[in-house]
């Protein structure tokens, strides 16, 4: 019998690991899906992180991660996806994708979301060396260059107006019109350095050793190149949360996409089950929120932990 | 006019700088009353902040955090001590308490809070060498060890019995009769490593040039020496919200102590008034945790700034 199981291992569950290891819990095993680090891992460049003032690549700087978890004794399973986590009087079963099977007095949920794809070529060689899903994390490496959005909903809106603020230029490549909010496209429309460019389907993106230097897209029937220095990709987010998925909804309540909602504490609707990092509605989506997450949801642990003895 | 003040620069406040003047705010101030860093500057020790697998001094640790957000713009004026924030007609005023007065469109308040001190003798020359105020913090550097806990509340109760599940000893000292709640008090009591000793009174710490190596109290006017590795004082902490009181309450909604009520995006009721650390309700108390919310608050001004657009 664990005393926690933590579903993930990106930032949120690693961190949970630590510290409830740290504060004193036994058996404390992190399952994670392929090998831990989390969306970051495929990062080209990361230099927001606070305290670390320098540049580092995402698989360099996960790297002490794991060791720090597993100084205070939390277990770290690589290849150990989670395919299910019910819970019955009072224990939670956790079961893997090869059949094994856990039991945990308390579960930190921190499966993390994954960005969809919008589906041309080049996409996949050129991510992280051009090919983006997250403004705040990059858009600050393109600044006072021309960068593309890809996507017409409310992200890609949003994004593109962040990006505004700092890039030269932003083209929003959507596949129809937009279909954000009314308020955020008026405000995009009336961005001088922003250009909408509607009813449009990106076929390619081109570079050379160094990284992506534009895409190729459809529009009229005609093939287009345009330049650019980098490429957000706002295609939607597959929510992780399978596992929890029951025949008529969720273990525990979630929004309309499957996220987790959460108090400030990282307490979910089921007692003994907690969520951290993307998975959770209102996430903050940068490494040290994540981490943040998992250290409140392991202190909840903790507590939840010591008042059923 | 600034787009964002921010009160206070410690994790919260100065993650809050770096993520704001990244994500492309112009003219944004950190104001530090004393020097930057906050609390975590008088830890001897810090071993838990995600990433950092070596133990570092906390004046060590924030070292990197000014310059890291200076590098993106963000200004950090040390020894300038907020003593008002107030808001009319969309913009705030923020008053220092040499009188100057800064004006501007959006304010994270992340101004910490100070532990209360217990007042023995030696309390603050052991302080980071044997005191603590935060077991989840400290605690595991006295694994195996007998530790003290001075106090006799809520926190002091819940924190012993933390302690108690890796150090091998743990004594209570309260001035009266514990007045935590019930619940609290029975685990404590029916903890075999916790000895609660109640109506005593501490007067003094002792060690060697190492640190602390015991307290001495007094308890039915006799002075008893107590050999123990760490003393943890709970004794309360002071909000630092003086510079939002107004005179029927604070500019924003807060809980009965003072600490500003928040939602998971850490916007407060006043629209273009942000939360971030330990000042907010639920604060993980924790530096990943502080730095957090300052990201997240950092985002949420933005947001709110291009929306008033």
């Amino acid at each position: 019998m664990l005393d926690l199981a933590i579903v993930g291992g990106g930032p949120a569950g690693l961190t949970a690991g630590l510290y409830a290891a740290r504060g004193g819990l036994k058996e404390v095993v992190v399952f994670e899906k392929v090998y831990p680090g989390g969306q970051i891992v495929s990062s080209s460049e990361i230099e927001n992180y606070p305290g670390f003032n320098e540049i580092k690549s995402g698989i360099d700087f996960m790297d002490s991660w794991v060791p720090q978890a597993e100084k205070f004794g939390c277990v770290v399973k690589s290849g150990a996806g989670v395919t299910s986590v019910r819970k019955n009087n009072d224990i939670f079963t956790v079961i893997l994708d090869d059949g094994q099977t856990y039991e945990a007095k308390a579960v930190v949920f921190a499966a993390g979301t994954k960005p969809r794809k919008a589906g041309f070529d080049g996409e996949d060689e050129f991510f992280g060396k051009g090919v983006g899903v997250c403004a705040v994390c990059d858009g600050f490496f393109y600044r006072k260059k021309e960068v593309a959005v890809i996507g017409g909903g409310d992200s890609a809106a949003e994004e593109s107006y962040f990006l505004s603020q700092f890039c030269s230029k932003v083209y929003v490549l959507a596949r129809s019109e937009l279909k954000a909010a009314p308020h955020t496209i008026e405000r995009l429309q009336n961005t001088p350095n922003v250009e909408i460019i509607a009813n449009t389907q990106v076929l390619r993106a081109y570079g050379d050793k160094t990284g992506l230097t534009g895409v190729t897209y459809l529009k009229d029937d005609k093939e287009i190149n345009l330049d650019v220095a980098g490429v957000f990709v706002f295609a939607g987010r597959t929510i992780n949360s399978e596992a929890i998925k029951t025949d008529d909804g969720y273990i525990c309540e979630t929004d309309k996409s499957g996220k987790i909602v959460v108090d400030l504490k990282m307490r979910t609707s089921l007692a003994g089950f907690f969520a951290a990092g993307d998975i959770r509605i209102d996430a903050g989506n940068q490494v040290v929120c994540a981490a943040a997450d998992g250290a409140v949801a392991a202190a909840s642990a903790i507590s939840y932990l010591h008042n059923l003895k």
